[in-house]
């Protein structure tokens, strides 16, 4: 038997809720059973965040209602220790000690809190590609704080096709109940026909496919859906998309062995029946996708980024700034992200990764 | 205490389910308990219909496995009978007497078949307007055979709209789970941002708003969905149609009285939580709405036509060419659909039609 895969968790924008849920994730049974977590953050935020009554349990040994203890579940170390090597056995804190962090407010938008959020990520794709860590688990960043920083990305999946050089790569949305993965993600609604292109459409259903059958262990069955109402209804709607597309898409992926069907009519692509029919859905835009899987997974789903050359999965909510260090911030998105990137990196040390 | 309300159903396009469902209608008891049902339709179709060994039983008044008897459970009057005018106590089929019917095949798109869903609805249409009919019901019609037959519309909600002469309209799904209405509907997904403007989300703002009103009985509280993935991200992805169009229209509606909020961001709007925050959605495409509707209501809903001077609904799907003329149909949707026409016809005995 092998050990447990070492899993790189970034802290997210350190003025959202990122930081607790983190904290949760670093002593959860479910958690520490099928992994070792290695969190890419700041001490000083968390030293902060639990000076708070709402969440100094958080930081300590004794859970919520026992008496506070100066132990904390988890090893801090600094960046230049994390770089010298390290026998991972339990939970550790990557400190990477950002300056100005005293500054940010939470559930304020800031440049400092953006800038450190995307450094918690470079830290940890570096470390994975070095081989250190198995998989990426990423808590929410804040796509404004990120623009205000100066970080030209609008999200993660970006910034890790960037950092890992990846040729191709897209979103997937899964749990138990649906997976979609995306043709296009952050970009305006005008935007996505533009983007639409056979080749890109055949990216997605293969990194799909790829994703599924590791994640299954057989050959999936997936839909792809159409763009228009009624999918054009035979070119009476659109610009002809899914006769252009999504149809050659379709059909070369099953020339290459793929069982992909489509273009799937959207608004019953969704349905109990047809959930039935698929294992995942390729969805055009990011509402088509993310509109049903929301409904479907609301606090459990999870966010992949497939075709990368490291294993990453994401929260799929945002930083709820609404709520940031209040200890009320729900951690079962960040676990099943974790348990599920757990899972792809023992699955990973046999095949090639999806 | 009144009348029962006399409500006119059109048969929709004869080589689809239309027929069959209609039928059902006629002789089903939760229909016949609120209204008395008037259909628009073909004697010589139903004659065909019910020759099939699969669909005999829905034209006499035994049920299926029950002997067939000569008796069916409703009378049939000519088209010139029904303009005459007549009392109706029971269930009547005004016989249009298309020519060149028996040459359609079921499940087959023809001109001859789309003419035919055509000429339903613009008698009953006809029948509405002149207060003969408190509301009409429709079966579907299908949108491809409706333009071999040279019609321009592209749907039901657009040819109540021209034949009624309104001056604004717009489509609703209602059910007990879910209300959404449409700021547009049978476009493509590429002609969507051109089309939106304050004026158009503002009307139909209102028009959900009176609508509502009707069917609750109170003021509703109304959400508008944005555009753009997460509603824009404060102008990060869009062409700002969430500041230009809805956040204007929204703040007019709440100048006029009308609780509406939004932008709503849309992969958040139809979460269970949100749910309970809202009596009805404004949506502003056609998918928007009808993937969570038809995820919710598959088999239940009712689509509405706001704004007309007559009461209109109708079933929320199509004409399911595929399993036509085989006495398979569900005709649930109708049922829904023609006792939500009846409760309005109730309400507008007192009050102006939404």
């Amino acid at each position: 038997m092998r050990s447990k895969p070492i899993l790189g968790l970034t802290m997210g924008d350190p003025a959202g809720i990122g930081p607790e849920i983190c904290l949760h994730a670093l002593r959860e049974p479910s958690v520490l059973a099928v992994c070792v977590p290695v969190l890419f953050g700041d001490a000083r935020v968390i030293q902060r965040l639990s000076s708070l009554e709402s969440c100094w349990s958080l930081a300590t040994e004794g859970r919520e209602g026992t008496e506070k203890t100066a132990a904390s579940p988890w090893r801090t170390v600094s960046l230049p220790e994390w770089h010298e090597g390290m026998t991972c056995t339990g939970p550790l804190l990557v400190d990477l000690a950002t300056p100005d962090l005293d500054a940010i407010e939470p559930g304020q938008i800031s440049a400092a809190a953006g800038r450190a959020g995307y450094r918690y990520i470079e830290e940890a794709v570096r470390a994975a590609l070095a081989g250190s860590l198995e998989a990426v688990v990423t808590a929410p960043i804040h796509k404004e704080a990120l623009r205000l920083s100066g970080v030209a990305h609008p999200g993660h999946t970006e910034i890790f096709t960037a950092l890992t050089g990846a040729r191709r790569s897209c979103m997937m949305l899964y749990s138990d109940k649906l997976a979609v993965s995306m043709v296009t993600t952050h970009i305006g609604y005008h935007a996505v026909p533009e983007t639409l292109s056979v080749e890109r459409v055949l990216t997605v259903i293969e990194l799909t496919a790829t994703a599924m059958a590791v994640m299954l262990g057989r050959a999936p069955r997936l839909g792809v859906c159409g763009l228009n109402p009624h999918a054009g209804e035979h070119g009476l709607f659109g610009q002809g998309e899914e006769e252009n597309f999504v149809a050659p898409a379709v059909a070369e992926a099953r020339r290459r062995g793929i069982d992909a069907a489509g273009p799937l009519v959207p608004d019953a692509a969704f349905t109990a029946g047809m959930r039935k029919k698929f294992d995942a859905v390729v969805c055009l835009y990011h509402d088509q996708g993310h509109i049903p899987f929301k409904m479907l997974a609301f606090d459990t789903g999870v966010n992949l980024t497939l075709g990368l050359p490291i294993i990453r999965t994401s929260v799929d909510h945002g930083t709820a700034f609404d709520i940031a260090w209040q200890g009320k911030a729900n951690p079962t998105s960040l676990y099943s992200a974790t348990r599920l990137a757990a899972q792809l990196a023992i699955a990973r040390r046999n095949k090639p990764v999806p």
